[in-house]
């Protein structure tokens, strides 16, 4: 069985878990499930709100991690759809590309988008607000001189992140309800791409980076004491971002 | 009556046509309308398909187009929402920002939504993947140098454009339909993100860039044939992008 796993999904992970996962995905769809597989680095950035999407639905899938490195630059990338991931593979043919596609889609399937017209307008805001930050912030990670990094970080620490963090704080509060969640009274996508993001910003550059804002830390706790995201974020690969 | 028009409105376009727009809006307002103010930079980008979706569902807006000088990268961007444009204001109070986000609220209202779930998917797919290319092409649009600035042109045409133009045209040919929209039977919010963004880059750098792509060339004739987007094209202020 083993040998049907994909070699980049191996190279990442427990071997029993995943063999586990992907026991289930087939066996999910025998059933008459969608089988799904995401293609992505060994990443959390525009991952992680997907899979959480799946621990939270309680459907299986094959969470296949493709290494980021020369060949993909040379090669893979232009056999990929869009050359870009993540992308998630429904069944035998379907491929959906971008990151908020592939979370609108299973939102809507798995019961994390609102019905509530200006409330799925707010969730895209958030989201999209959230890729503007970390466009600015991906230069930083993909630096590879220590001291230009460490330049980068500074800009990060001292100018974006205190002009954005404050307008993120002040969506929970304007858009949020009295739940606590981001948008409305109930979870959604969007709360999941904020949590996600806020933890790795804070992984990275420490908690302090939220210490003004109370209720981006109370958000990312509740969202990461779900039960199932816990449960997910225990066994999940360790990764930097 | 021109004085309630705001200053960088009356900077960029004929006055008549602008109090014109701006009585309208008021009047459809005072009818039980919502009243719409798109603040955006003097730009096509970001603010066009937009704009065209007003035209095409006849709802009136006040098309405020704020100076990106020094004032705004100083101080104006900082007292704007997120400090990025577009910002759509409904009624008094209720403000939307993020080009896709008030894209997917006004396709909704005014039908330009599609009704089937993997549709819509396919719409966010390809406008979030037309941003990729915005975003690797926006260096170019922002370089002052001219010798840098051909540089990049050069990677653009030579690199960037033939990744990604023909995965666009790919598209269109399997989730367009027979009508030539570029997903399903219908025109789509996302036609008008495609149509615009290719009317650009012709535009800045020629029409030759599509040589190759007839489903693509079919496509932006067929948006830019649409009487009420003609008719605005006709009357809106010219741009470089």
């Amino acid at each position: 069985m083993l040998s049907a796993i994909p070699k980049c999904v191996r190279t990442f992970a427990a071997r029993d878990s995943l063999q586990h996962i992907w026991r289930s995905n087939r066996l999910f769809a025998t059933m008459g499930g969608d089988s799904y597989t995401l293609k992505y680095f060994n990443f959390r950035v525009l991952g992680e709100p997907i899979r959480w999407q799946f621990a939270l639905a309680g459907v299986p899938f094959t969470d296949q991690r493709i290494a980021r490195d020369e060949a993909w630059d040379a090669e893979v990338k232009y056999k990929i759809g869009w050359g870009r991931l993540p992308l998630l593979v429904i069944g035998e043919k379907t491929e959906i590309s971008q990151s908020a596609a592939i979370s609108r889609h299973l939102a809507t399937k798995y019961g994390l988008m609102p019905t509530n017209e200006l409330h799925k307008t707010r969730c895209d805001e958030l989201v999209d607000n959230l890729q503007d930050m970390r466009l600015l912030w991906r230069p930083y990670i993909r630096e590879s001189d220590p001291v230009k990094k460490k330049i980068l970080e500074k800009e990060m620490v001292e100018v974006n992140f205190p002009f954005y963090l404050p307008r993120f704080e002040d969506f929970i509060k304007k858009m949020g309800g009295k739940e606590g969640y981001a948008v409305g009274d109930s979870l959604t996508w969007a709360d999941l791409y904020l949590a996600n993001f806020i933890e790795i910003w804070t992984d990275n550059h420490g908690k302090e980076l939220i210490a003004s804002y109370p209720l981006l830390q109370q958000h990312m706790k509740k969202i990461l004491d779900i039960p199932q995201i816990k449960e997910w974020n225990a066994k999940r690969p360790v990764t930097k971002f």
